[in-house]
């Protein structure tokens, strides 16, 4: 694999050049249109990946790029970006600023790289592989917590999550010590900030959790599908991120036994 | 009623002083303890309202004061304020920014003033009875919502709702348009902002519902309890806020039918 330097440039480059274009919208009456899966998009969403597409296409045409709003270019490609323009649609048009613009490197679909970027409250998170994880340029790193019963557990609501899947959801919620909602990528650079514990979705597309995959586990936590596997560019989108490898366990364990 | 402008100068000092005490402690390791109700507490909630009080015992001292950390003091004067140094201690201790400090002034035990303070936004609503309702000083209003149907709803979380009350959430939440989660006082500031058009909780306490309603009333919403009663600071804690009159009387509807 190149070198990650100079793609982690571009990033930023990235993050920067949406910045703008989500503060312009933000809580501004934009249209919002409702997608095939009944999600809502504005033109946000879509200005802001177009930016973020056109600076991929002048710098690193060789690479392929997967976007929540203007699909697949390439992507067989060795690199492959994976774009959310705005993680958290719902928040943004409600003025909430817990949505997130979310920007994802993988190589052979793995993803190496991560930035979750909060345009209002000014917080960027990167993360990349074999490297600590940082918020603003300052290292992080996920707190200890050995149990459910101890955990900080997040998830975005409840109505995401259909038959076994919301009694796995549930389990989950009753067996931590506190349940919280609704924050999208947020919750995972909490995570990551050593601030919550656990965070449980399902229904996820690759450009909702790629990013957010190496800054929780470059932060020493660690992140999966429900049954324990890698995620890859390819998952299914049912994720537990834990900032402890031991809530974790205990997290996958409680989710198996409600899906049984 | 004494004219309100010097009340108001002070309820600004006020949050002026909370604002650096809730900086200095926000995201940082502060030790948690658990009350009597089962609900955390730091010594920043703490401090903040010793903040508060102080400068309301110097300034006022004829006042009364009802707080959440601290107690009552002088509760049956004519004007009494109600504080909640941090109203979403669970949002603080997660670092999470939908926390606020809230003050509300009483008169004769009805709300007549009320502020909605977030230190790490920088954002402060400010409802005064019988005056247009500003954020960060320039003036908002509510939005149009006819139906429910229509409606973006917010509440904080699930298990805060029981038996009966619980199918009253329920019913609210699946006829709504979309349901929202988690943003404890920040979701009626939306909603005077006009991004959000209503709001279920229950078990509230005068501390954290009284300074939200003159916001939302000062924005052309309503806020009521779940039977449609006038709140004050002797109401019982299930609250409704709604932008538009015509929404706010179906979701009462759906919650008088879902209790029956």
């Amino acid at each position: 694999m190149e070198n990650l330097d100079r793609f982690l440039e571009i990033a930023h480059k990235l993050a920067d050049a949406a910045r703008p274009v989500v503060r312009k919208y933000y809580r501004t009456p934009v249209a919002v249109d409702v997608k095939a899966d009944d999600s809502p998009v504005t033109i946000a969403d879509r200005e802001v990946e177009r930016t973020m597409r056109d600076i991929l296409n002048a710098e690193l045409p060789d690479h392929g790029i997967l976007g929540e709003e203007h699909g697949r270019e390439n992507v067989d490609a060795e690199y492959v970006w994976v774009l959310d323009p705005i993680d958290g649609t719902k928040s943004f048009i409600s003025g909430k600023p817990s949505f997130a613009t979310l920007i994802a490197l993988c190589h052979n679909g793995k993803p190496v790289m991560g930035l979750i970027d909060q345009a209002i409250t000014d917080e960027r998170w990167v993360g990349v592989m074999g490297q600590p994880s940082t918020m603003n340029g300052t290292e992080i790193s996920a707190r200890e917590c050995e149990t459910l019963a101890s955990a900080t557990f997040f998830t975005t609501a409840p109505e995401l999550f259909r038959d076994k899947a919301f009694d796995a959801y549930q389990a989950v919620s009753k067996q931590s010590r506190v349940a919280m909602y609704g924050v999208d990528a947020y919750a995972y650079g909490l995570t990551a900030l050593g601030l919550a514990d656990t965070v449980v979705e399902i229904g996820l597309q690759a450009y909702d959790f790629c990013a957010l995959v190496p800054v929780v586990e470059g932060a020493g936590g660690v992140m999966t599908d429900w049954s324990g596997k890698e995620l890859t560019i390819e998952s299914a989108g049912d994720v537990v991120a834990s900032g402890d490898a031991r809530c974790h366990a205990e997290v996958l364990a409680t989710i198996k036994s409600a899906m049984a």
